[in-house]
Formats: C-alpha cells, structure tokens, sequence
C-alpha cells in the first residue's frame, strides 16, 4: 500500500451544503460521508461549528463529526470561525481545525465582523486552546479572497502572503490559499503558490480553488505544477458564491479525480465509487443542481486509472 | 498597434454549427461572424464543405464565405474532407483549408471512409490543388483524435507524430492536434505537443481541445505552457461529440480569452464584445444550450484586460 502522490480534501459537506438553502437530513450526510470514504477520500471537511440561527444546515455539527471518526484513517475537518466553535469543535473530536482568514479587509469585515489583524489574534487564541484541549489536533488557516474579492477587487499579493505568515507564527500548522470568489487565473495562482512555499515551507497548505468562471482545473493544475499536493474540491461541484449567481462553486471532485489520474497522479481514490457516492448526495438535496462533466460524458474507453491505495 | 500574443481561432461557425440539428439561417450566421470581428477575432472557420445532404447546416458555405472574406484582416477558415470540397472552398476565396485527419484508424474509416493513408494522399491532392488554384491559400491538417478515440479507446503517440509529420511532407503548411472526442488531459497534451513542435517546428499547428469532461482550459494552459500559441474554441462552447451526450463541447472561447487576458496573454479581443457576440448565435439558435462559465458570472470586480489591437 503506497501512498497518494496528492490529497484530495473533500469540503462539500462543509463548503458545499452551507451555500445552499436547503438543509440536508442528518441521515444523509453521514450516508454521503460514508460513500466518499468507501472510496478512498480520506479528509473530509464535514461541518462547520457556527450558531444553528446563521447556518441552520449546520446545527448538527457534533453529531455529523462524532459518526466521521469512527471511520479508520479518515481526517475528520471542521471550520471554526471563533473560539466558541472551536471548542465545540475540540469537544466533538475533530482531528482538524480550519479557520477562515480573509486577505481582503473588506470581506474579512463582512464574514467574521473582524479585522484582519484580529483574526490573527483568533488563530493564536484558537492555536492555544487545542493545545490545551487536544494536542494533537491540526489547525489550518485557510487564506480566503486570496486572489481577490468581490467586494473590494484586487487583494494585494505581499498582503496574502504576510498574512498567511502571520497565521503560521500565532500557531496554525499550515497555511492554504483559497480563491473564494473565482477570481484567480493560473499565473497568479503559480506566482502565489511560489511565494508561500518559499515562505512556509511545510507549512504552505492546500489549494482551495471555486470553478466560477471555469478555469478551477486549470487553476489546480498551475499549483500542482508549484509543487502544490493538497487540493480542496467539492463532489458534484457543489457550493458556489452568493456573489456570482448562477456559477457552479467549487472545484468538482469528480472531475479533478479524473484529470489526476489520467495524468498519472494517484489520488488514492477510486473513480467509479466516487462517481457511487454522487448518489446520496442527489438524494439528500432533491432539485438541487448538481454539476460535473466527467460524470455526465463517462470515463474513456479503456481509461486506466492509477490503482486505489485505501479500498 | 501590437500583435496578440495567442490567436484565438473560432470555430464555432463550423465544428459548433455542424454538431447540432438546427441549422442557423444564413442571415444570423452572417451577424454572428460580424459581431465575432467586431470583438477583435482575427481567424474564424467559418464553414465545412460537405455535401449539404449530409450536413444541411453547411448548405450556405459558400455564401458565408463570400461574406467573411470582405472583413478586413479577418482569415476566413473552411473545413474540406476531400478533393470536390476543397475546390468549392477555393473558388469562393477562402484564405485557409483545414482536413480533419483522424490518427485512429477506426475514427478515420467512420468519419470519412478512408484510411489514414489515403487521408495522407488526400491532403497531397489538396496542397497540390491549392498551388494550381490559389497558391497563397494556407493549408493545415489538423490531427483529430490525437489524444484518444471513442472507437478504439487508445490512439498510440507514435502514430499521432507520424501522422503529423507525414501531413507535412504532403504539403501541408501546419499540423495541429485535436482532442475531438474529450480524451486528453494535461500531461498527455504537453507530451504530445512537445513531440510535435520538435518534430515539426514553424509547422505546429493548433491546439484544438474540447471540455467534454471539463478539462478544456487545463489542457490549452499545458498546451500554452509548451508553446503553443494557436487555441481553437468555440462561442458558447457551442459544438459537443455525438459520442458524450450531455457534455459540452469545444473549449468556451469566452472562458478561454478570459484566462488568457486575466494571465497577462493578450489575445487581442476585447472580452466586452465577445460576450455581446452571445446574442447572434443565441438568436440564430433558439432553444440550443449554450455554454459558458465567465458570461454567467461575469468579469471580476476592477478586471483589466490586456487591451485589444484590432478593435
């Protein structure tokens, strides 16, 4: 059993459902767990520990994370916007922590009601209290609005990256880039990816890209190319901006699976059953839409993947 | 006034129109080209020369051909499969004849009833025939289904190059390579043009990819990455492989010019009016889907495109 030459970090459970108004049966979420780990994803970002009144999809946070541990291998993630969610977070048994810090100060206002600077402060606090609660546990600072904002355009490029170092001093193990809006095109995407691993080093984190404006893979190839090996995705696409009415969200898992393994890449996950695992999901969102195109047009013709290393 | 630094070459008269059962009246075809010139597209195949039993769509080629030839600056593209099409394509003044040369030789029997080989003497016929007729007119062999077959499955590299470099020592001016069917992913495609341009040098030609499983723009990035500066696409992502219902088709010019521009490639057009040029084709095309992330979504907040050279 070797292992993956990328990781694939399933966020729909988190990213995904949050964007959608309706709210998934409990039952159906840890069935879409399972599916996904039945085929050989093995981090999933499965809730977000947020009050129940802003993200009522949310509020059986604990229950969702209490099932996703009992699962062998699996790193089971959470997001945490605060303290408070952290603990609740800690309290669930997560084995990682993600936090969502803005590079744009405009919408780091309008999603945390924080500045910058005291997210930076939340990362350190956050960072001390798992290591007094759960030492072992991870704590991810994902750098969102990284290659730019909605609300105020163009987020500068040495404030991405000083904020992703500042993360990583107050105690965050790694630090990842997110395009929340789909702003990013692959140049700035390999420029970025370049600094922050010149910067971090081991603790340069994951590539969260969104397919707004179609160009997600591509920007997941240009980070791979960087030397990127963790990549955010979402099954069936799902997620999606409220900024960008209309537009698919995340990048899709099932399609970022097949252009890894066509190109020789193993994903460590077998295609055919997280093609199976898009099931659960339609049946847990009824009239939701759902996306991917590997999954509509089929594998080719004899199309050989990389071979599993979980299933 | 500066040259681009990739051409966009439209295909979406020709492979887009041909792929679906509606045929667009001449008229919209005419005020679809327009608006694609008045956008800045500078190369736009603008029909196929097939017999109109076949491809009723295609009727009015010579028609369109006439029209396109007087807009200044524009090269005007026909598809020809074969010696009778080539002389109708000539004497209404096109400026470039492209054979679709298939490397599967499963691909090739259906699709044009020859074998490779004879497509090899065809294309011989067709550059002598240009010499004779119109010795200014531009001659390419695009090599279609250079990263795989739906007939065959796998289509050996080996004879893709051969194939190529056989269509030049035929006469051919250029050899591009074409993902007609959706097969090809991005280290797949850097291979293979990297063979090519090596092989073939000033003759390599376009990259002609299609998004039937969504890795359109990935694939034309690697492509890009490797030197290639010819990118055929298509308006709407207009066109789709009989063989993947449900997928679109070629690679969405729209979303194509958006990644290039957003990179700091300047393609020349102005993304502005190319999405303006949605609405001939929409409107020449009822009920038809068209494809299209960036229209969708828009441009980003304070976009600066490269700035266009011809509009």
């Amino acid at each position: 059993m070797t292992s993956p030459d990328v990781l694939i970090s399933e966020v729909g459970p988190r990213d995904g459902l949050q964007s959608v108004k309706a709210t998934m049966p409990t039952a159906d979420k840890l069935r879409w767990i399972d599916a996904l780990y039945a085929a050989g994803v093995r981090e999933i970002e499965v809730a977000s520990f947020v009050p129940a009144k802003l993200l009522p999809q949310m509020a059986d946070a604990a229950e969702v994370v209490r099932h996703a541990i009992t699962l062998p291998g699996l790193t089971v993630m959470a997001l945490v916007p605060n303290r408070r969610g952290a603990e609740a977070a800690l309290a669930a048994g997560v084995h990682k922590l993600t936090m969502p810090v803005s590079a744009s100060a405009a919408h780091s206002l309008a999603n945390v009601r924080k500045t910058r600077e005291q997210m930076v402060e939340e990362v350190r606090a956050i960072s001390d209290l798992r290591r007094d609660m759960a030492p072992h546990v991870k704590l991810e600072a994902g750098i969102s609005t990284a290659f730019g904002c909605t609300l105020q355009g163009d987020v500068p490029e040495d404030e991405v990256i000083a904020l992703a170092v500042q993360c990583i001093a107050a105690g965050a193990d790694e630090s990842g880039l997110s395009d929340t809006v789909g702003y990013a095109n692959p140049a700035q995407v390999r420029r970025l990816f370049k600094r922050l691993r010149a910067e971090l080093g081991e603790h340069a984190g994951a590539a969260h890209m969104h397919n707004t404006r179609g160009l997600g893979l591509a920007n997941c190839l240009a980070a791979y190319e960087e030397g990127v090996r963790t990549f955010d995705s979402s099954l069936g696409g799902l997620g999606g901006c409220p900024y960008a009415p209309g537009a698919s969200g995340n990048v899709v898992t099932e399609d970022l699976v097949f252009m890894f393994e066509a190109m020789g890449v193993r994903t460590g996950i077998d295609i055919d059953r997280l093609m199976a695992a898009r099931a659960p999901l339609i049946a847990g969102l009824p009239g939701e839409p759902v996306y991917g195109m590997t999954p509509e047009a089929g594998l080719p013709k004899g199309f050989k993947p990389q071979g599993t290393t979980h299933v």
